[in-house]
C-alpha cells in the first residue's frame, strides 16, 4: 500500500509508492528503459486490451464490448499506481512526523489505438474526444469525497518522464491539495483580496494590450509565453472567459481548445525538433468538504494549461532555491513560435 | 544584462539569463553536449588557466602567481553567468509585473587540477580544502550588501545538469531570498514559535532514537535518509551542533564533514553504479539589512546539506503539484546504503 508522508519543515507531502519498488541496481537500467521502437510489445496498442488493467471508460464504436478493440480513446488504471482507490483514508502521526495511507486514483488515458501517432498528429476532432474524456473522468472522480485534487497531465518523451512511447496522458487524484497548487490558489486569492479582480483575467488583459507575448489566440482561448517563464518556450493556454474549473468546459470550448493545443504542439514539434515536454491542467480543487475555505475560489481562480518543453536540465541551484534560470527571454520564444509555419 | 522577473501569482522569481542565449535549433544539440571523454579540450585542467575568466581565489603552492598552474582548488567567475556582480540593483514594475536587473555572483569552484578525479575519489584532506574554499567565498560575498542569499551546490553528471566533466561545484549569490529557501525558513520559524525548539535538532533527536534512517554518523555530523524523501536515496547531512550558518564551520568540523561527505558519495557511487547527483548547502540568508525580519533565525534555522541522486525523472505531475513520487522507502534506502562497503 502506498503512503503519503509530510516534510515537517516545508509542509510538502511526498508519495512513497511501494508499488513501483525495485532493486537499487535496477535504477541505472530503468533510466534507459524507454521503448521508442515499434518492434517491442506495447500494452496500449489495439488488440492488446487484455494486457492492461480492466478499462474504466472508453470512447468506442457502438456496441463494442469493454476491453476489446474498436475504441478511439481508452482509460485504464495505471498498472503501477502511485496511489490506490481502495481503502479508507487514515491520517496518523509517527513521533513528530505526519503520514496517511496512499488513497487516490492513478489512471492512464490512452489517446489513440495507433502506436505511431503522437498528440501533435491528431485531428482537431480526435483531440476533442481526448478533452471530452479528461472532462468525463474529472467529473466522475469528483464524486469521491476522499479526493481533494485531480491533476491531468502528459509526459512526452523520455526526458519528460515518459516510460512508454504509445501516446498517453495521465490523471492522478490526491487526498490532499498539493503544495504547488495551494501556492497558486493562495497567490490568486491574495491578488483578488487586494484588487477585487482575477489575476489571470488581468494577465490576459495586459498581454492583449502589450501584444508582446501572444503566440496564438482564437475566440475562446489565448496562448502566451508567460512573463516569468521558468523554461525556454514555456507556454500557457488560458480560457478568455473566467472559470475556475476545467471540467466546466462546454462543447464549443472543447473544439476551440483542441485547435489551440494542436497549433502549439505542432509549432513546438516543428520549430524545436520534436522536443520532450510536459503539459498540466491547472484547475481548482474539489471543494465539497470545505466550502468556507474555498469560498472566493469561483471568483479568484482561473483554470489554465501549462506546456513545458524540456530543453534544459534543472540542476542543484534550481532544486535548492526554486529560482529558475531561463536562457530564452519569453518575448524571443513567442516571436520564434509565432513564426513557425505549421 | 540578465534580469529577474517575478511570477505574479506564485511570487516566484526567475532569472532570464541572456548570457546563455542561443538559437532555438541549438537546444537539441546542447542536450547531448556533455563531454565525458578525455580527448576534448578542457578549460578547467591545469595548464589551461588562461582559458577561464581570471581567478577570484585559489589554494596554490606557495608563491605561484594567480592564473598559472600549481593550484589545488581554484575559483573563477562562470563564463556564462546567470547573474552579474556589476551594477546597481534596481527594482521596477512593468504594468502589473515586477522585475529587477540581474545583480549577483556566479562562481565556479574547480575542485581539482586533475581531469580524471571525481569528488568521491578525493582524500579527506583534499575535500577539506574544498570546504574551506566554500567557507571563504561565502564569507567574502557576505560583505556585499546587495546580496541576500548564497547557494553553494554541485551538479554531477549530465542528468543532474552538469555540462562539463571536470569535477567542479558552483556558487550563485542572489539579490532576493529564493522562494524555496524562504519556505524552509518560515517552516522552521513556525515550528520554533510553537515548540521553542529547532525543528532540525528535533529531527536529529528523533532519528537517533528510532535508528531507522541513520546512514552514517561521526562526532559532529549525521547522515540520514529523510522521513519524507522526495527522491530515491536522498540523503541529508546535518551538523549535530545547532548553527544557522554553514560558513561558521570550524577546522575540526571541516575535517569531520569531509569524512561524512566522502563516505556518502563513495557509497552512492559504489552502490548505485556512479549515479548523477546534485548536492546543495542549505544555509541561512545574509541578514545585515533586515535584522528584525530574521530575528529568530539564530535559534530556529540549522544549516545542512542535501544530496539528491538523480535516478528518476520528475514528470508533469511533480512539476504541477510539487508532490513527489518516490519508489524507494527511505528506510530501505538507508538499509541499502549502510550495507555498501567502501
Amino acid at each position: 500500500m502506498p503512503e503519503l508522508r509530510k516534510d515537517i519543515v516545508i509542509g510538502r507531502w511526498v508519495i512513497i509508492s511501494t508499488e513501483r519498488i525495485c532493486r537499487p541496481d535496477q535504477f541505472a537500467e530503468k533510466m534507459m528503459d524507454f521503448k521508442e521502437d515499434n518492434n517491442s510489445f506495447c500494452p496500449f496498442c489495439e488488440g492488446n486490451e487484455d494486457k492492461t488493467p480492466s478499462e474504466i471508460f472508453a470512447i468506442r464504436k457502438e456496441n463494442s464490448p469493454p476491453n476489446t478493440p474498436n475504441w478511439e480513446v481508452r482509460v485504464v488504471p495505471n498498472k503501477y499506481p502511485a496511489l490506490r482507490i481502495e481503502g479508507e483514508l487514515r491520517r496518523r502521526g509517527l513521533g513528530m512526523f505526519d503520514m496517511m495511507n496512499g488513497i487516490g486514483a492513478h489512471e492512464v488515458i490512452i489517446e489513440t489505438p495507433n502506436h505511431n501517432l503522437q498528440m501533435h498528429d491528431f485531428s482537431f476532432e480526435h483531440f476533442s474526444k481526448i478533452i471530452y474524456v479528461y472532462k468525463n473522468r474529472s467529473l466522475d472522480l469528483k464524486k469521491d469525497l476522499r479526493l481533494r485534487y485531480i491533476m491531468i497531465f502528459k509526459n512526452y518523451g523520455r526526458e519528460a518522464g515518459a516510460s512508454l512511447f504509445h501516446s498517453h496522458s495521465q490523471l492522478i487524484a490526491t487526498p490532499v491539495t498539493p503544495k504547488r497548487v495551494k501556492e497558486e490558489l493562495n497567490g490568486a486569492r491574495t491578488y483578488y483580496e487586494y484588487k477585487e479582480r482575477c489575476v489571470f483575467c488581468d494577465i490576459i488583459n495586459q498581454e492583449i494590450d502589450s501584444a508582446k507575448r501572444i503566440i496564438y489566440q482564437n475566440q475562446y482561448f489565448i496562448a502566451i509565453s508567460p512573463f516569468a517563464s521558468r523554461f525556454p518556450f514555456e507556454t500557457w493556454i488560458l480560457p478568455l472567459n473566467h472559470n475556475p474549473d476545467f471540467d466546466a468546459i462546454n462543447e464549443e470550448e472543447i473544439k476551440q481548445l483542441s485547435e489551440v493545443m494542436i497549433t502549439i504542439l505542432k509549432k513546438l514539434n516543428k520549430g524545436l525538433s520534436n522536443p520532450p515536454y510536459n503539459f498540466l491542467i491547472h484547475t481548482a480543487p474539489t471543494r465539497f468538504l470545505r466550502p468556507g475555505y474555498w469560498q472566493t475560489i469561483d471568483k479568484d481562480f482561473h483554470w489554465h494549461i501549462e506546456i513545458i518543453p524540456k530543453l534544459t536540465r534543472p540542476g542543484g541551484f534550481e532544486w535548492g532555491t526554486g529560482l529558475y534560470i531561463n536562457p530564452v527571454p519569453p518575448e524571443n520564444a513567442c516571436e520564434f513560435l509565432k513564426e513557425v509555419k505549421i
